[in-house]
């Protein structure tokens, strides 16, 4: 069986990481894969100390790489938009294989690229795109092919996570424990993409296209950041029997698909409420296996690199068969995908938390219950707080019970014209992830 | 594309699974896989009736479908030794593919088997033999094929995960919430497989085997089951932190590899502590990607019939091709499968558990921390408990640092000559797992 040339376009933490797992496990590899791995083309614009290349070829233009004849699997690890798209589409056009870490780039052009890819014959494969080392694409996309998925909820981003785990742990507020992300490596100095909820977003549409056979449609995913999430919402969630967490929920309802990231109260007592830190994890329903749930280092230079390498080993298994031996890039075929309705939010139901300040008189919590009541929403929960020593309003918590997200909005409005409620009313969305 | 022919061997709840399973996601599965999947045979004793299985040619003979001329992947779901493995030889020398969910004919045959299909250029793929449709057996095969893995512990029997949940909730003994597991339909009529820890011996030589590229050695693994597992010693384990899960442990150390089945004290804060009732989990330490954690119902008929799908899927993909398109048996090439040394229980390394009764008088403490500092033993945390009103005799409970099985049973003997220990020891193993 022949050899398998590898280039590798970017060496910063995951490149070098791929370059020096495959070093460090030559032996395990050689005896998994029927192909010997060899990387023999490095694009990068400097050297990395983590990473001794030896004798292997570098080149400072990452275009070389791609148009490298020797090469057959081209790994894109600069991450982005641009030259990434590009970078790609050329490996695509010079007939090598493509593996991506690049989350955005699958999210926002996947649909280009698979196209190209379909017609060149090759493969884009994108395991580390989502949740880091932990094999939930090739999960969905193979070990769940059985199965109708109904719906998944997962935690794609761990800076997230790590700063809502830190809040509840300490009390302590967001731009608090933001600060101290930064300080520990796991935020960005512009931590806007994981703060706001867009890099779950891109992880969110992979996953959903996967699960569900639609095309990416990162534009379509409703997506909140957890900058709002207070820590007094935190503890009343706790109260409540519940825990906050940054989700993105994909869901198959009957009129079409929910695609949602936004921080979510679940119950303590569920698996993935005690997921903490930086650490990622994916809970999928399914009508055949049921309940499933994946965990697992959601970043990192080696969990990353171990995605990239066991998509290494895939390709190279049918690097000279054809499309009938391989799976399809977004499980479905192609031309299978289906042109399912994407739900805006105003038409999504979910349960709510709401927490409100009233002025502390009598009546008021009957005044809040009827208007609930005559739109029709049921209250599940309520936690009324007595006014702190000296001030004039109280907190009133309230769940209800499912309802669509449009009327629920509406019944806000009337509620906040009661002349009780002090100040505007907070609210976070509510799942129960039981099947 | 040519459609593939499957015939299915045993109609129980597995098997009809499989075929409600495959009618019912039809498009789906058409959709993902780039071959028509058609079931065209099925041997069975008798008729299910959760299963209408129309036209299909049924056989009372279950050798007819492997000898079936038009069948090309046999799925065997008859369980047990006999005929199953003379059933898949048969259909292997036939030069069919071969699926079966036999977790026993697996770890017990498997190296037989694997053998004669590597020279009969089919696949043996067996998915559905540990914890069901959670796809384990391709995470670690393909997912991780990076790493080099460094342990696994998993909760892979649910029956048992099952019984140990409700005595920690409830308190009750063991014989007594077995009943209850049998009259609920979760432990068969003779429960020896399950609480003595066979089954999940089984399936931990499976992952063993195929996490570390060593042949199958179901023989070799220790097996301790949890019908002595007292509820006061779960109530101690939880007065702790700690909480009692049968795992089963595979490790990768310098002497070799362990191979344990055995009731094991696990921190409460571990994510697997967690996995409560009849669930399945699989907790991997491995090189590259650091800890991934896999979750889901290890047995029912729909969720088995997942993986067995799932497989048929795979191997499908492949069915024109050759070897070298396809994963190892074993992860591992056969002839790159590692001699590695098994050890026994005494060469071990854990920590453990103690319970003592001791006279209640001056001194017997010092005289038992005493042995333990002769041997070397470190002492992680002691429980004393005062004697119930008018007993002459109080607890004592221990948490040692890890040390060698031959050294603490060994230190156990001295112990149990103490004139102060009124009874046999209770222990237990205790393990961290992190990392």
């Amino acid at each position: 069986m022949r050899a398998v040339n590898v280039g590798i376009c970017g060496l910063g933490t995951v490149g070098s990481g791929v370059f020096n797992v495959i070093e460090r496990n030559q032996a395990t590899l050689a005896a998994r894969a029927r192909h010997a791995i060899n990387i023999t083309h490095i694009g990068a614009r400097r050297d990395n100390p983590a990473c001794n290349v030896g004798a292997t070829k570098v080149s400072r233009d990452i275009f070389a790489v791609v148009n490298d004849p020797e090469v057959d699997i081209v790994v894109e690890l600069i991450g982005g938009l641009q030259p990434a798209k590009e970078l790609v589409l050329q490996a695509i056009a010079n007939g090598k294989h493509v593996i991506t870490a690049n989350k955005a780039l699958i999210a926002e052009h996947g649909n280009e690229l698979f196209a190209a890819a379909e017609e060149q014959r090759v493969q884009v494969v994108f395991e580390a795109a989502v949740a880091g080392g932990l094999p939930i694409i090739k999960v969905l996309r193979e070990g769940l092919s059985a199965n109708r998925i109904e719906w998944l909820a997962g935690i794609i981003n761990g800076t997230g996570n790590f700063i809502l785990t830190e809040m509840r742990a300490t009390g302590r507020a967001f731009s608090d424990v933001l600060e101290e992300a930064q300080a520990l490596g796991y935020a960005e100095a512009d931590p806007r993409f994981d703060v706001e909820g867009i890099d779950a977003a891109h992880k969110l549409a992979i996953l959903a296209s996967i699960a569900f056979g639609i095309p990416l449609q990162f534009d379509k995913v409703y997506t909140e950041g957890i900058a709002n999430v207070a820590p007094r919402d935190v503890r009343y969630a706790e109260e409540l029997g519940y825990r906050i967490k940054h989700l993105g929920i994909a869901r198959r309802v009957e009129e079409g698909i929910e695609l949602r990231v936004h921080p979510t109260l679940i119950p303590q007592q569920r698996l993935i409420a005690n997921v903490n830190g930086v650490m990622n994890a994916v809970l999928i329903e399914a009508d055949a296996v049921g309940p499933t749930l994946y965990y697992g280092a959601g970043a990192g230079g080696e969990a990353t690199a171990s995605a990239v390498i066991a998509d290494i080993v895939d390709v190279a298994r049918t690097i000279d068969g054809g499309p009938e031996q391989r799976v399809p890039a977004l499980a479905f075929h192609q031309h299978a995908l289906s042109d399912a309705h994407i739900l805006p939010i105003e038409e999504i139901r979910t349960a709510f938390y709401l927490r409100m300040s009233v002025v502390d008189e009598p009546g008021v919590l009957s005044g809040i219950t009827k208007v609930f009541s005559d739109a029709g929403i049921s209250i599940e929960a309520v936690i009324q707080k007595e006014p702190k020593k000296g001030a004039a309003t109280a907190t009133i918590i309230l769940l209800t019970d499912v309802v669509q997200e449009r009327h629920f909005q509406q019944t806000l409005a009337v509620l906040q014209e009661l002349p009780a409620i002090t100040e505007p009313l907070t609210t976070l969305r509510v799942e129960s992830l039981d099947g």
